[in-house]
Protein backbone atom coordinates (compact mmCIF):
# COMPACT_ATOMS: atom_id res chain seq x y z
CA UNK A 1 0.00 0.00 0.00
CA UNK A 2 1.17 3.68 -1.03
CA UNK A 3 0.53 6.58 1.43
CA UNK A 4 0.39 10.14 0.03
CA UNK A 5 0.10 12.53 2.68
CA UNK A 6 -1.03 16.37 2.37
CA UNK A 7 -3.23 18.96 4.20
CA UNK A 8 -6.40 20.69 2.39
CA UNK A 9 -5.63 23.90 0.66
CA UNK A 10 -7.92 27.09 1.20
CA UNK A 11 -8.39 27.21 -2.33
CA UNK A 12 -9.57 23.71 -2.76
CA UNK A 13 -12.63 24.98 -0.45
CA UNK A 14 -16.32 26.84 -1.67
CA UNK A 15 -18.77 28.58 -0.80
CA UNK A 16 -19.70 25.80 1.55
CA UNK A 17 -16.57 26.21 3.46
CA UNK A 18 -15.77 22.26 2.51
CA UNK A 19 -13.74 20.30 -0.28
CA UNK A 20 -14.52 20.78 -3.43
CA UNK A 21 -15.58 17.62 -4.79
CA UNK A 22 -13.96 17.94 -8.06
CA UNK A 23 -10.71 18.46 -6.21
CA UNK A 24 -11.12 14.97 -4.55
CA UNK A 25 -9.75 13.76 -7.61
CA UNK A 26 -6.89 16.52 -7.78
CA UNK A 27 -5.89 15.38 -4.44
CA UNK A 28 -6.07 11.31 -5.86
CA UNK A 29 -4.51 12.53 -8.86
CA UNK A 30 -1.79 14.03 -6.83
CA UNK A 31 -1.05 10.61 -4.29
CA UNK A 32 -1.19 8.77 -8.14
CA UNK A 33 1.53 11.35 -9.46
CA UNK A 34 3.88 10.16 -5.96
CA UNK A 35 3.30 6.63 -6.62
CA UNK A 36 4.49 6.66 -10.34
CA UNK A 37 7.77 8.49 -9.17
CA UNK A 38 8.22 5.87 -6.05
CA UNK A 39 8.22 3.37 -8.91
CA UNK A 40 10.36 4.56 -11.32
CA UNK A 41 7.67 6.11 -13.60
CA UNK A 42 7.54 9.89 -12.66
CA UNK A 43 4.73 11.11 -15.13
CA UNK A 44 7.61 13.40 -16.90
CA UNK A 45 8.74 10.67 -18.26
CA UNK A 46 6.20 10.05 -20.10
CA UNK A 47 6.05 13.56 -21.81
CA UNK A 48 9.39 13.39 -22.95
CA UNK A 49 10.86 9.64 -23.31
CA UNK A 50 8.08 7.10 -23.20
CA UNK A 51 5.92 6.48 -26.45
CA UNK A 52 2.65 5.61 -24.71
CA UNK A 53 0.92 7.54 -22.45
CA UNK A 54 -1.68 6.50 -19.79
CA UNK A 55 -5.12 8.89 -19.63
CA UNK A 56 -7.58 7.75 -17.41
CA UNK A 57 -11.14 6.37 -18.95
CA UNK A 58 -13.19 6.38 -16.08
CA UNK A 59 -13.37 7.81 -12.49
CA UNK A 60 -15.36 7.39 -9.36
CA UNK A 61 -15.59 8.63 -5.96
CA UNK A 62 -17.66 8.99 -2.44
CA UNK A 63 -18.15 11.95 -0.33
CA UNK A 64 -18.36 10.35 3.53
CA UNK A 65 -16.84 13.37 6.30
CA UNK A 66 -16.29 17.09 4.47
CA UNK A 67 -13.00 18.21 4.77
CA UNK A 68 -11.72 22.21 5.37
CA UNK A 69 -8.88 23.94 4.36
CA UNK A 70 -6.10 22.80 6.98
CA UNK A 71 -6.96 18.90 7.64
CA UNK A 72 -4.14 17.06 7.57
CA UNK A 73 -5.12 13.87 5.06
CA UNK A 74 -3.44 10.74 4.45
CA UNK A 75 -4.77 8.84 0.75
CA UNK A 76 -3.83 5.33 0.89
CA UNK A 77 -3.54 3.45 -2.92
CA UNK A 78 -3.24 0.13 -3.59
CA UNK A 79 -3.58 -1.37 -7.75
CA UNK A 80 -6.80 -3.26 -7.61
CA UNK A 81 -6.19 -4.92 -11.38
CA UNK A 82 -3.90 -5.44 -13.51
CA UNK A 83 -5.31 -6.05 -17.10
CA UNK A 84 -3.33 -6.55 -21.13
CA UNK A 85 -4.11 -3.01 -21.58
CA UNK A 86 -5.05 -0.84 -18.15
CA UNK A 87 -4.97 -0.95 -14.85
CA UNK A 88 -7.06 0.42 -11.70
CA UNK A 89 -6.48 2.36 -8.80
CA UNK A 90 -8.01 2.00 -5.43
CA UNK A 91 -7.61 5.37 -3.13
CA UNK A 92 -8.85 5.77 0.75
CA UNK A 93 -9.01 9.34 1.96
CA UNK A 94 -8.05 9.26 5.81
CA UNK A 95 -8.49 12.38 8.01
CA UNK A 96 -6.42 13.12 11.18
CA UNK A 97 -7.63 10.27 13.44
CA UNK A 98 -7.84 7.97 11.06
CA UNK A 99 -11.76 8.19 9.74
CA UNK A 100 -12.18 7.29 6.12
CA UNK A 101 -13.67 10.76 4.60
CA UNK A 102 -13.73 9.33 1.01
CA UNK A 103 -13.01 6.75 -1.58
CA UNK A 104 -12.14 6.94 -5.02
CA UNK A 105 -10.64 4.62 -8.24
CA UNK A 106 -9.12 5.25 -11.08
CA UNK A 107 -8.97 3.01 -14.48
CA UNK A 108 -5.49 4.09 -16.66
CA UNK A 109 -5.40 2.64 -20.48
CA UNK A 110 -1.88 2.40 -22.17
CA UNK A 111 -2.03 4.07 -25.31
CA UNK A 112 0.61 4.51 -28.37
CA UNK A 113 0.77 8.68 -28.12
CA UNK A 114 1.17 8.49 -31.69
CA UNK A 115 -1.72 6.48 -33.15
CA UNK A 116 -3.44 6.84 -29.75
CA UNK A 117 -4.20 3.16 -30.55
CA UNK A 118 -4.41 0.68 -27.17
CA UNK A 119 -1.46 -0.67 -26.65
CA UNK A 120 -0.33 -3.63 -23.94
CA UNK A 121 0.90 -2.50 -20.68
CA UNK A 122 4.84 -2.40 -21.10
CA UNK A 123 6.08 -5.80 -19.13
CA UNK A 124 8.44 -3.10 -17.33
CA UNK A 125 5.21 -0.98 -16.10
CA UNK A 126 3.44 -3.86 -15.44
CA UNK A 127 6.13 -5.18 -12.79
CA UNK A 128 6.29 -1.32 -11.34
CA UNK A 129 3.15 -1.66 -10.39
CA UNK A 130 3.48 -5.23 -8.93
CA UNK A 131 4.73 -2.96 -5.43
CA UNK A 132 1.54 -1.69 -4.46
CA UNK A 133 -0.69 -4.88 -5.90
CA UNK A 134 -2.96 -5.91 -3.33
CA UNK B 1 -33.19 17.81 -20.91
CA UNK B 2 -30.94 21.21 -20.02
CA UNK B 3 -28.00 22.18 -22.42
CA UNK B 4 -25.12 24.09 -21.07
CA UNK B 5 -22.13 25.31 -23.49
CA UNK B 6 -18.57 26.35 -23.26
CA UNK B 7 -15.44 26.26 -24.49
CA UNK B 8 -12.40 24.42 -23.01
CA UNK B 9 -10.03 26.54 -21.24
CA UNK B 10 -5.95 27.06 -21.43
CA UNK B 11 -5.78 26.25 -18.35
CA UNK B 12 -8.12 23.31 -17.70
CA UNK B 13 -5.36 21.17 -20.20
CA UNK B 14 -2.47 19.47 -18.78
CA UNK B 15 0.80 18.60 -19.88
CA UNK B 16 -0.05 15.87 -22.24
CA UNK B 17 -2.48 19.32 -23.78
CA UNK B 18 -5.74 17.73 -23.29
CA UNK B 19 -8.47 18.34 -20.85
CA UNK B 20 -7.39 16.80 -16.68
CA UNK B 21 -10.03 14.62 -15.93
CA UNK B 22 -10.81 15.85 -12.67
CA UNK B 23 -12.09 18.96 -14.79
CA UNK B 24 -14.30 16.94 -16.76
CA UNK B 25 -15.66 16.97 -12.90
CA UNK B 26 -15.34 21.11 -12.67
CA UNK B 27 -17.30 21.56 -16.01
CA UNK B 28 -20.52 19.24 -15.17
CA UNK B 29 -20.67 21.37 -11.67
CA UNK B 30 -20.83 24.38 -14.25
CA UNK B 31 -23.46 22.54 -15.89
CA UNK B 32 -25.67 22.14 -12.33
CA UNK B 33 -25.14 25.51 -11.22
CA UNK B 34 -26.46 26.57 -14.60
CA UNK B 35 -29.12 24.44 -14.11
CA UNK B 36 -30.03 25.01 -10.56
CA UNK B 37 -30.22 28.73 -11.43
CA UNK B 38 -32.59 28.03 -14.42
CA UNK B 39 -35.20 26.36 -12.05
CA UNK B 40 -35.28 29.02 -9.58
CA UNK B 41 -32.22 27.61 -7.26
CA UNK B 42 -29.21 29.65 -7.89
CA UNK B 43 -26.20 27.96 -5.32
CA UNK B 44 -26.24 31.29 -3.71
CA UNK B 45 -29.36 30.50 -2.26
CA UNK B 46 -27.82 27.72 -0.41
CA UNK B 47 -25.34 29.83 1.23
CA UNK B 48 -27.73 32.59 2.20
CA UNK B 49 -31.34 31.91 2.58
CA UNK B 50 -31.88 27.56 2.76
CA UNK B 51 -31.45 25.82 5.72
CA UNK B 52 -30.50 22.99 3.86
CA UNK B 53 -27.58 22.04 1.57
CA UNK B 54 -27.34 19.63 -1.64
CA UNK B 55 -23.54 17.79 -1.32
CA UNK B 56 -22.04 15.29 -3.81
CA UNK B 57 -21.52 11.83 -2.14
CA UNK B 58 -20.69 9.84 -5.02
CA UNK B 59 -19.29 11.19 -8.44
CA UNK B 60 -18.32 8.91 -11.65
CA UNK B 61 -17.44 10.28 -15.12
CA UNK B 62 -16.25 7.94 -18.54
CA UNK B 63 -13.34 9.62 -20.38
CA UNK B 64 -14.04 8.86 -24.45
CA UNK B 65 -12.03 11.44 -26.46
CA UNK B 66 -9.58 13.64 -25.32
CA UNK B 67 -10.16 17.60 -25.46
CA UNK B 68 -7.65 20.62 -25.90
CA UNK B 69 -8.11 24.13 -25.21
CA UNK B 70 -10.28 25.75 -27.33
CA UNK B 71 -12.69 22.88 -27.92
CA UNK B 72 -16.29 23.90 -28.34
CA UNK B 73 -18.52 21.37 -26.12
CA UNK B 74 -21.99 21.09 -25.01
CA UNK B 75 -23.27 19.58 -21.96
CA UNK B 76 -26.55 17.64 -21.69
CA UNK B 77 -28.02 17.08 -18.19
CA UNK B 78 -30.84 14.87 -17.18
CA UNK B 79 -32.42 14.26 -13.69
CA UNK B 80 -32.58 10.23 -13.53
CA UNK B 81 -33.44 9.88 -10.26
CA UNK B 82 -35.38 11.24 -7.70
CA UNK B 83 -35.11 9.77 -4.34
CA UNK B 84 -36.65 10.63 -0.61
CA UNK B 85 -33.28 12.85 0.37
CA UNK B 86 -31.39 12.18 -2.92
CA UNK B 87 -31.27 13.02 -6.23
CA UNK B 88 -28.98 11.97 -9.65
CA UNK B 89 -28.22 13.70 -12.07
CA UNK B 90 -26.33 12.34 -15.56
CA UNK B 91 -24.39 14.46 -17.98
CA UNK B 92 -23.28 13.76 -21.41
CA UNK B 93 -20.53 15.81 -23.00
CA UNK B 94 -20.37 15.99 -26.89
CA UNK B 95 -17.83 17.80 -28.70
CA UNK B 96 -18.26 20.38 -31.99
CA UNK B 97 -19.13 17.36 -34.25
CA UNK B 98 -21.74 16.48 -31.90
CA UNK B 99 -19.69 13.42 -30.80
CA UNK B 100 -19.82 12.25 -27.22
CA UNK B 101 -16.43 13.10 -25.95
CA UNK B 102 -17.59 12.09 -22.09
CA UNK B 103 -20.54 11.26 -19.52
CA UNK B 104 -20.54 11.90 -15.86
CA UNK B 105 -23.24 11.50 -13.24
CA UNK B 106 -23.40 12.78 -9.53
CA UNK B 107 -25.73 12.33 -6.19
CA UNK B 108 -26.66 15.05 -3.86
CA UNK B 109 -27.88 14.56 -0.86
CA UNK B 110 -29.66 17.00 1.02
CA UNK B 111 -28.92 17.33 4.37
CA UNK B 112 -29.45 20.29 6.99
CA UNK B 113 -27.46 22.65 7.41
CA UNK B 114 -27.37 22.73 11.06
CA UNK B 115 -27.52 19.09 12.26
CA UNK B 116 -25.73 17.82 9.12
CA UNK B 117 -28.11 14.73 8.88
CA UNK B 118 -29.92 14.11 6.17
CA UNK B 119 -34.08 15.28 5.60
CA UNK B 120 -36.17 14.62 3.00
CA UNK B 121 -35.58 16.48 -0.34
CA UNK B 122 -37.90 19.74 -0.10
CA UNK B 123 -41.14 19.27 -2.53
CA UNK B 124 -40.05 22.51 -3.76
CA UNK B 125 -36.89 21.48 -5.48
CA UNK B 126 -38.25 18.19 -5.89
CA UNK B 127 -41.13 19.60 -8.35
CA UNK B 128 -38.19 22.22 -9.54
CA UNK B 129 -36.10 19.19 -10.97
CA UNK B 130 -39.08 17.31 -12.37
CA UNK B 131 -38.35 19.51 -15.36
CA UNK B 132 -35.55 18.16 -16.56
CA UNK B 133 -36.51 14.31 -15.33
CA UNK B 134 -35.97 11.79 -18.15
CA UNK C 1 -11.57 47.26 -26.64
CA UNK C 2 -12.28 43.85 -26.09
CA UNK C 3 -15.06 42.55 -24.05
CA UNK C 4 -15.35 39.23 -22.39
CA UNK C 5 -18.17 38.10 -20.43
CA UNK C 6 -18.99 34.87 -17.98
CA UNK C 7 -20.15 33.96 -14.65
CA UNK C 8 -18.16 33.58 -11.35
CA UNK C 9 -18.09 29.95 -10.77
CA UNK C 10 -18.77 27.79 -7.63
CA UNK C 11 -15.85 26.24 -7.61
CA UNK C 12 -14.22 29.45 -7.92
CA UNK C 13 -15.10 30.75 -4.62
CA UNK C 14 -13.54 29.68 -1.43
CA UNK C 15 -14.39 29.19 2.16
CA UNK C 16 -14.30 32.73 2.61
CA UNK C 17 -17.53 32.54 0.25
CA UNK C 18 -15.87 34.74 -2.34
CA UNK C 19 -13.81 34.52 -5.77
CA UNK C 20 -10.16 33.36 -4.19
CA UNK C 21 -7.59 35.70 -5.67
CA UNK C 22 -5.60 33.81 -7.72
CA UNK C 23 -8.62 32.73 -9.75
CA UNK C 24 -8.87 36.53 -10.89
CA UNK C 25 -5.58 35.80 -13.14
CA UNK C 26 -7.47 32.54 -14.26
CA UNK C 27 -10.16 34.38 -15.56
CA UNK C 28 -8.25 37.29 -17.32
CA UNK C 29 -6.48 34.36 -19.29
CA UNK C 30 -9.99 32.91 -20.23
CA UNK C 31 -10.22 36.75 -21.47
CA UNK C 32 -6.95 36.59 -23.22
CA UNK C 33 -7.44 33.62 -24.86
CA UNK C 34 -10.90 34.66 -26.10
CA UNK C 35 -9.38 37.08 -27.39
CA UNK C 36 -6.31 35.93 -29.00
CA UNK C 37 -9.29 33.62 -31.06
CA UNK C 38 -11.28 36.93 -32.65
CA UNK C 39 -7.38 38.01 -34.11
CA UNK C 40 -6.62 34.97 -35.67
CA UNK C 41 -4.52 33.49 -32.85
CA UNK C 42 -6.23 30.75 -30.93
CA UNK C 43 -3.99 29.40 -28.59
CA UNK C 44 -3.63 25.89 -30.14
CA UNK C 45 -2.37 27.27 -33.37
CA UNK C 46 0.98 28.11 -30.52
CA UNK C 47 1.10 24.15 -29.69
CA UNK C 48 0.95 22.69 -33.08
CA UNK C 49 1.34 25.25 -35.47
CA UNK C 50 3.81 28.42 -34.72
CA UNK C 51 7.76 28.03 -33.58
CA UNK C 52 7.23 30.82 -31.11
CA UNK C 53 5.46 30.91 -27.88
CA UNK C 54 4.52 33.88 -25.57
CA UNK C 55 4.89 33.49 -22.36
CA UNK C 56 3.51 35.74 -18.91
CA UNK C 57 6.74 36.94 -17.53
CA UNK C 58 4.74 39.61 -15.11
CA UNK C 59 1.42 39.44 -14.00
CA UNK C 60 -0.41 42.08 -11.07
CA UNK C 61 -3.92 42.19 -9.82
CA UNK C 62 -5.96 44.48 -7.71
CA UNK C 63 -9.13 43.31 -5.95
CA UNK C 64 -11.86 46.29 -4.99
CA UNK C 65 -15.30 44.41 -4.31
CA UNK C 66 -15.18 40.88 -3.68
CA UNK C 67 -17.41 38.59 -6.27
CA UNK C 68 -19.56 35.83 -5.31
CA UNK C 69 -20.90 32.40 -7.20
CA UNK C 70 -23.38 33.56 -9.81
CA UNK C 71 -22.46 36.73 -10.30
CA UNK C 72 -22.18 38.09 -14.30
CA UNK C 73 -18.88 39.88 -14.75
CA UNK C 74 -17.61 41.57 -18.19
CA UNK C 75 -13.67 41.69 -18.66
CA UNK C 76 -12.34 44.42 -20.79
CA UNK C 77 -8.84 44.08 -21.98
CA UNK C 78 -7.22 46.31 -24.43
CA UNK C 79 -3.25 45.91 -25.26
CA UNK C 80 -1.47 49.09 -23.87
CA UNK C 81 2.44 48.35 -25.11
CA UNK C 82 3.31 46.59 -27.78
CA UNK C 83 7.67 46.55 -28.00
CA UNK C 84 9.92 44.89 -29.75
CA UNK C 85 9.65 40.89 -28.07
CA UNK C 86 6.79 41.87 -25.57
CA UNK C 87 3.51 43.17 -25.20
CA UNK C 88 1.20 44.09 -22.42
CA UNK C 89 -2.48 43.65 -22.09
CA UNK C 90 -4.79 45.54 -19.42
CA UNK C 91 -7.91 44.25 -17.74
CA UNK C 92 -10.69 45.56 -16.05
CA UNK C 93 -13.58 43.79 -14.53
CA UNK C 94 -16.85 44.79 -14.45
CA UNK C 95 -19.76 43.53 -12.09
CA UNK C 96 -23.39 43.81 -13.70
CA UNK C 97 -23.72 47.40 -12.28
CA UNK C 98 -20.82 48.25 -14.36
CA UNK C 99 -18.67 48.82 -11.11
CA UNK C 100 -15.18 48.11 -11.32
CA UNK C 101 -14.57 45.30 -9.23
CA UNK C 102 -11.14 44.53 -9.96
CA UNK C 103 -7.97 45.43 -12.35
CA UNK C 104 -5.30 43.35 -13.88
CA UNK C 105 -2.25 43.12 -16.47
CA UNK C 106 0.20 40.80 -17.79
CA UNK C 107 3.24 41.10 -19.25
CA UNK C 108 4.17 38.73 -22.34
CA UNK C 109 7.22 38.14 -24.29
CA UNK C 110 7.93 36.52 -27.61
CA UNK C 111 10.40 33.31 -27.19
CA UNK C 112 11.14 30.82 -29.87
CA UNK C 113 9.84 27.52 -29.13
CA UNK C 114 13.60 25.76 -29.21
CA UNK C 115 16.16 27.82 -28.28
CA UNK C 116 13.37 29.43 -25.31
CA UNK C 117 15.17 32.86 -26.09
CA UNK C 118 13.59 36.01 -26.96
CA UNK C 119 12.86 36.72 -30.26
CA UNK C 120 11.74 39.85 -32.20
CA UNK C 121 7.47 39.87 -31.88
CA UNK C 122 6.48 38.55 -35.31
CA UNK C 123 4.51 41.31 -37.56
CA UNK C 124 1.56 39.26 -38.10
CA UNK C 125 1.18 39.34 -34.55
CA UNK C 126 1.65 42.56 -33.90
CA UNK C 127 -0.97 43.56 -36.69
CA UNK C 128 -3.23 41.31 -35.53
CA UNK C 129 -2.43 43.03 -31.48
CA UNK C 130 -3.14 46.42 -32.97
CA UNK C 131 -6.78 45.83 -33.11
CA UNK C 132 -6.83 46.18 -29.39
CA UNK C 133 -3.92 48.85 -29.01
CA UNK C 134 -5.45 52.00 -26.58
CA UNK D 1 12.18 33.98 6.63
CA UNK D 2 9.50 30.99 6.33
CA UNK D 3 10.04 27.95 3.67
CA UNK D 4 7.37 26.12 2.18
CA UNK D 5 8.61 22.86 0.29
CA UNK D 6 6.33 21.34 -2.64
CA UNK D 7 6.17 19.74 -6.04
CA UNK D 8 5.02 20.87 -8.95
CA UNK D 9 1.66 18.66 -9.53
CA UNK D 10 0.80 17.21 -12.71
CA UNK D 11 -2.52 19.82 -12.61
CA UNK D 12 -0.76 22.75 -12.60
CA UNK D 13 1.09 22.52 -15.71
CA UNK D 14 -0.70 23.17 -18.98
CA UNK D 15 -0.45 22.60 -22.44
CA UNK D 16 2.36 23.91 -22.98
CA UNK D 17 4.04 21.87 -20.68
CA UNK D 18 4.63 24.31 -17.86
CA UNK D 19 3.42 25.74 -14.56
CA UNK D 20 0.00 27.94 -15.34
CA UNK D 21 0.97 30.93 -14.14
CA UNK D 22 -1.82 31.98 -11.97
CA UNK D 23 -0.69 28.68 -10.29
CA UNK D 24 2.05 30.31 -9.33
CA UNK D 25 -0.31 32.36 -7.00
CA UNK D 26 -2.00 29.81 -5.88
CA UNK D 27 1.36 28.04 -4.74
CA UNK D 28 2.51 31.60 -2.83
CA UNK D 29 -1.19 31.50 -1.29
CA UNK D 30 -0.31 27.67 -0.40
CA UNK D 31 2.81 29.32 1.51
CA UNK D 32 0.64 32.22 3.35
CA UNK D 33 -1.86 29.41 4.57
CA UNK D 34 1.30 27.41 6.35
CA UNK D 35 3.10 30.19 7.81
CA UNK D 36 -0.20 31.80 9.00
CA UNK D 37 -0.81 28.66 10.70
CA UNK D 38 3.06 28.13 11.98
CA UNK D 39 2.41 31.97 13.31
CA UNK D 40 -0.87 30.72 15.42
CA UNK D 41 -3.41 31.84 12.92
CA UNK D 42 -4.52 29.10 11.04
CA UNK D 43 -6.73 30.31 8.36
CA UNK D 44 -9.56 28.17 9.71
CA UNK D 45 -9.66 30.59 12.38
CA UNK D 46 -10.87 33.92 10.17
CA UNK D 47 -13.67 31.72 9.18
CA UNK D 48 -15.46 30.30 12.82
CA UNK D 49 -13.35 32.53 15.58
CA UNK D 50 -12.31 35.78 14.51
CA UNK D 51 -14.64 38.55 13.55
CA UNK D 52 -11.50 39.77 11.19
CA UNK D 53 -10.78 38.99 7.66
CA UNK D 54 -7.73 39.47 5.46
CA UNK D 55 -9.13 39.73 2.10
CA UNK D 56 -6.35 40.11 -0.77
CA UNK D 57 -6.07 43.96 -2.21
CA UNK D 58 -2.82 43.05 -4.92
CA UNK D 59 -1.05 40.82 -6.08
CA UNK D 60 2.20 40.69 -8.55
CA UNK D 61 4.31 37.97 -9.82
CA UNK D 62 7.36 37.81 -12.03
CA UNK D 63 8.12 34.28 -13.77
CA UNK D 64 11.87 33.81 -14.66
CA UNK D 65 12.23 30.39 -15.39
CA UNK D 66 9.32 27.99 -16.40
CA UNK D 67 8.68 24.76 -14.04
CA UNK D 68 7.42 21.15 -14.81
CA UNK D 69 5.53 18.37 -13.29
CA UNK D 70 7.42 16.66 -10.47
CA UNK D 71 9.52 20.33 -10.22
CA UNK D 72 10.95 20.86 -6.22
CA UNK D 73 10.40 23.92 -5.58
CA UNK D 74 10.92 26.41 -2.24
CA UNK D 75 9.22 29.29 -1.34
CA UNK D 76 10.84 31.38 0.84
CA UNK D 77 8.29 34.16 2.62
CA UNK D 78 9.14 37.34 4.57
CA UNK D 79 6.54 40.00 5.53
CA UNK D 80 8.36 43.12 4.08
CA UNK D 81 5.63 45.78 5.63
CA UNK D 82 3.02 45.97 8.69
CA UNK D 83 1.03 48.92 8.37
CA UNK D 84 -1.90 50.38 10.36
CA UNK D 85 -4.51 48.19 8.50
CA UNK D 86 -2.18 46.03 6.04
CA UNK D 87 0.46 44.26 5.41
CA UNK D 88 2.87 42.68 2.44
CA UNK D 89 4.38 39.74 2.40
CA UNK D 90 7.40 38.75 -0.34
CA UNK D 91 7.98 35.45 -2.02
CA UNK D 92 10.72 34.11 -3.91
CA UNK D 93 10.23 30.49 -5.56
CA UNK D 94 13.48 28.50 -6.02
CA UNK D 95 14.00 25.68 -7.67
CA UNK D 96 16.14 22.51 -6.63
CA UNK D 97 19.59 24.28 -7.97
CA UNK D 98 18.13 26.99 -5.41
CA UNK D 99 17.60 28.82 -8.46
CA UNK D 100 15.44 31.95 -8.68
CA UNK D 101 12.45 30.80 -10.77
CA UNK D 102 10.25 33.68 -9.81
CA UNK D 103 8.94 36.04 -6.95
CA UNK D 104 5.48 37.38 -5.64
CA UNK D 105 4.07 39.88 -3.72
CA UNK D 106 0.52 40.40 -1.93
CA UNK D 107 -1.16 42.50 0.24
CA UNK D 108 -3.55 41.77 2.27
CA UNK D 109 -6.01 44.27 4.48
CA UNK D 110 -7.44 43.80 7.55
CA UNK D 111 -11.40 43.91 7.41
CA UNK D 112 -14.26 43.58 9.92
CA UNK D 113 -16.04 40.67 8.75
CA UNK D 114 -20.03 42.37 9.20
CA UNK D 115 -19.26 45.49 8.02
CA UNK D 116 -16.62 44.70 5.59
CA UNK D 117 -15.07 48.13 6.54
CA UNK D 118 -11.14 48.35 6.97
CA UNK D 119 -9.96 48.25 10.59
CA UNK D 120 -6.50 48.37 12.74
CA UNK D 121 -4.31 44.96 12.55
CA UNK D 122 -5.29 43.30 15.32
CA UNK D 123 -1.77 43.95 17.41
CA UNK D 124 -1.84 39.91 17.95
CA UNK D 125 -1.60 39.43 14.55
CA UNK D 126 0.60 42.42 14.25
CA UNK D 127 3.23 41.04 17.08
CA UNK D 128 2.41 37.52 15.03
CA UNK D 129 3.71 38.75 11.49
CA UNK D 130 7.40 40.48 13.43
CA UNK D 131 8.33 36.44 13.63
CA UNK D 132 8.66 36.76 9.41
CA UNK D 133 9.50 40.56 9.42
CA UNK D 134 12.80 41.32 7.26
Amino acid sequence: MFTYETEIKWHQTDAAGVLFFAHQFTLIHDAYQTLMQSIGFPLSRFIQELNYALPIVHAEADYKIPLTAGDQIKINVTVTKIGNSSFTLAYTLLNKKNVEVGTANTIHVSIDKDSKKKINLPVSLMNALQTYRC
